[in-house]
């Protein structure tokens, strides 16, 4: 099938996944535990190919790291979904309630957005990841993998779309993009394909955003900082900056720039230079700074840069406003954290960070999900809509408006002798 | 000043007006009141240069009409401020809280988006109301109306950013756009601006869609459908048709199309066409209802097709389920409705109808922010993400995470003696 049949395919199911009642959905999701169970020796011989051809390729051992799907995989991969049928069914939940008048009422009820496209980079338990979420919430899914994992994730792709379609969900619910010509297809398919999510690199989810016109919901960069307040607690600014920067450098949510106010520059600097050399952090300095530590000298580069690695710009700040101006300049709007002891200066710093999370006393890396609590992952966004920061089941959401009469007409509420509407909250389900 | 710098000052002013207070805001739009009504002179004249331009320019009676900004209708637009003043501050509130460990919790926090680009044609009351809605929901705003009212619209926007400024508005906060091509340039502005919301004719706001990767909110095209359903009340099917009709044929939630179950076709298309008739409506109508009744023969076109006027198509179709494939075809997404006197078949259309309101037994004409009991409309959008629907000034929001630690560090959570998370849920404020 070419892409434009797969995505129309995908819309039809949209609709009917959609109406799925939540036991069915349960269902399918204990089915397709059990499908991947069972075919679990295919699934690694699968994965062993693409293993063997990687090798062969001579991709870097992080990437076969990534790449790799064995049985404590695909198990922890099972017990994700199984903690997914535990959730509350994210459809059809009563929003609001309103009576317009007697006999006429209005509800607003959660629904699931249609078909999301999902393009991702190796790891394959991405894909069943993504495949559960969106079952859970009633959304058809258009998944692309990466091509260094096209036999696992051609045979996952079939054991979890046969599972579902054997459970009642509907043919094509689960459609499978191959190669990056599809997904460049798929981009294009603004009618059939309600929301894009692309998990990868930063350069790969900016050539998505920058290539559709379809709702992209990510985040390109993750430039975070930590603002050290003339008022932060010396010892807990420096262990907040060595968790925040060492915890795991390689992701998103790790600080890529230290501001400190210069009122305590000179004492806590040498202390943050000890402490984060012996993380093996290499740190490139404002001049201030480098006039109290010796440190490389930071170019303007430095302020836009996302490291991902053991490395920290430092920029000494003459007050909380300029930290706040820099990290509005710089920051990709993802996570920043003021450590001050003062809560006037912390929600000056929260109301005045265009930034997804604002954090007060506490490690850029508790940005996640799970971290959050909410209860499944579906990705960190940078958006000023829709959703914001880390994103759950919810950001597959979306609802619709429904009301029931008993024949009322808009005429009768127009013109001289127009009835009145009463809206009244009710609190009642649909 | 060009475009540009404009909404560098607008982003600036955003971060400003995000973080003012509900006072300061409610006495700016009081202060708004004060000099529309103190200006009223001046106001009247631009309209009148206005009107008289487009006298010259031949501009037809509906549009002149729109233009007008008399004494009544600067009345009526200082009404809608007051209204507004009334209503709940969107901005801050607490959405969620939830403890992750002992001392470390977790907010979720209602937020201003940033700066909302508003394209209109003609009408300047909305730019009045526009201005307003932005300020309550501690947006910025780059506004850009028609060319006809420029000089309405220059005085307008003079006044009311005066007055906002005068009352401790940041210098800024409203924008105004003069020419179709800064609109083109604001389109470019993907960095400053974060959301658009164009309202016009459907051409108009296809071509905003189109023409850039900012978040647009609103819809191009309202074909709304009413089925009737094989158990309808007859009486009750004929008078929501008129209504969802004729009510007011140039809006976006007039129906377009009226879909006929065959088993009542052959009773109440002669009635149809009666009433329809008796309203001016001219009918086209499918093969089957030519067959019942004397109409002009629909094509494909036909149920693409918004009229806006006084023109209906029919069809009769052969089950529930093809009307809902129909809609789901065919219409935009906008309203759509069911007549019918089963509740499971009318749950059947709501759950399977991909369209922003669902509604059954009453008038395609409700699907409206007023009679929705919205407080203020800000537009009615056809995305599936973000807001759907009539938006009120929640449209204008998005939220922002806001954590407070004691110190608290990631480190401490993974590994061998991670300490767990609490994830419980707080009845709390931020």
């Amino acid at each position: 099938m070419d892409i434009q049949a797969i995505a129309t395919q995908c819309k039809d199911a949209a609709i009917l996944m959609s109406a799925l009642s939540t036991d069915i959905k349960d269902k399918a999701l204990k089915n397709i535990i059990k499908a991947l169970e069972t075919n679990m020796d295919l699934i690694i011989d699968a994965n062993k190919n693409d293993l063997e051809q990687a090798r062969k390729d001579n991709l870097d051992a992080p990437l076969l790291k990534r790449l790799k799907f064995d049985q404590p995989k695909i198990s922890e991969a099972c017990d994700g979904i199984a903690s997914l049928i535990k959730l509350e069914d994210p459809v059809g939940k009563t929003l609001s309630a309103t009576e317009l008048d007697k006999g006429l009422t209005l509800f607003k009820v959660s629904r699931p957005i249609g078909v999301i496209g999902v393009i991702f980079e190796s790891r394959p338990d991405a894909l069943v990841q993504i495949a559960a979420l969106c079952l859970k919430s009633g959304n058809a899914v258009l998944l692309k993998g990466g091509s260094e994992a096209s036999a696992t994730n051609q045979i996952l792709a079939s054991v979890i779309s046969k599972a579902g379609v054997d459970t009642g969900l509907p043919e094509g619910w689960l459609g499978l993009l191959e190669t990056r010509s599809d997904v460049d297809q798929m981009l294009k398919l603004e009618k059939y394909v309600d929301l894009i999510i692309p998990r990868g690199s930063n350069e790969f989810v900016r050539y998505i955003m920058d290539n559709t016109v379809i709702p992209v919901l990510g985040h390109a960069d993750g430039i975070c900082h930590l603002y050290i307040d003339r008022l932060a607690d010396p010892k807990m600014a420096v262990d907040l900056s060595v968790d925040s920067k060492c915890q795991y450098v390689a992701v998103c949510n790790a600080t890529e720039t230290i501001l400190v106010h210069e009122a305590l520059a000179k004492d806590i600097l040498p202390v943050l230079k000890k402490e984060l050399e012996a993380k093996g952090v290499k740190i490139y300095g404002c001049e201030k700074t480098g006039d109290i530590i010796d440190v490389e000298a930071a170019t303007e580069k430095d302020w836009q840069t996302e490291y991902l690695d053991l490395i920290v710009s430092i920029k000494v700040v003459p007050s909380l406003k300029e930290a706040v101006a820099h990290i509005n300049r710089y920051g990709s709007g993802h996570t920043d954290v003021i450590v001050t002891s003062d809560k006037k200066r912390a929600l000056y710093f929260m109301d005045h960070t265009d930034t997804a999370d604002a954090f007060w006393n506490c490690s850029s890396r508790f940005s996640d999900g799970f971290r959050f609590g909410l209860g499944a992952e579906v990705g960190i966004s940078t958006n000023k809509i829709h959703a914001r920061g880390p994103v759950g089941l919810e950001g597959l959401m979306i609802y619709q408006w429904r009301m029931i009469g008993d024949g009322h007409m808009v005429k009768d509420y127009t013109g001289e002798a127009a009835k009145p509407f009463t809206h009244k909250s009710l609190n009642k389900d649909f």
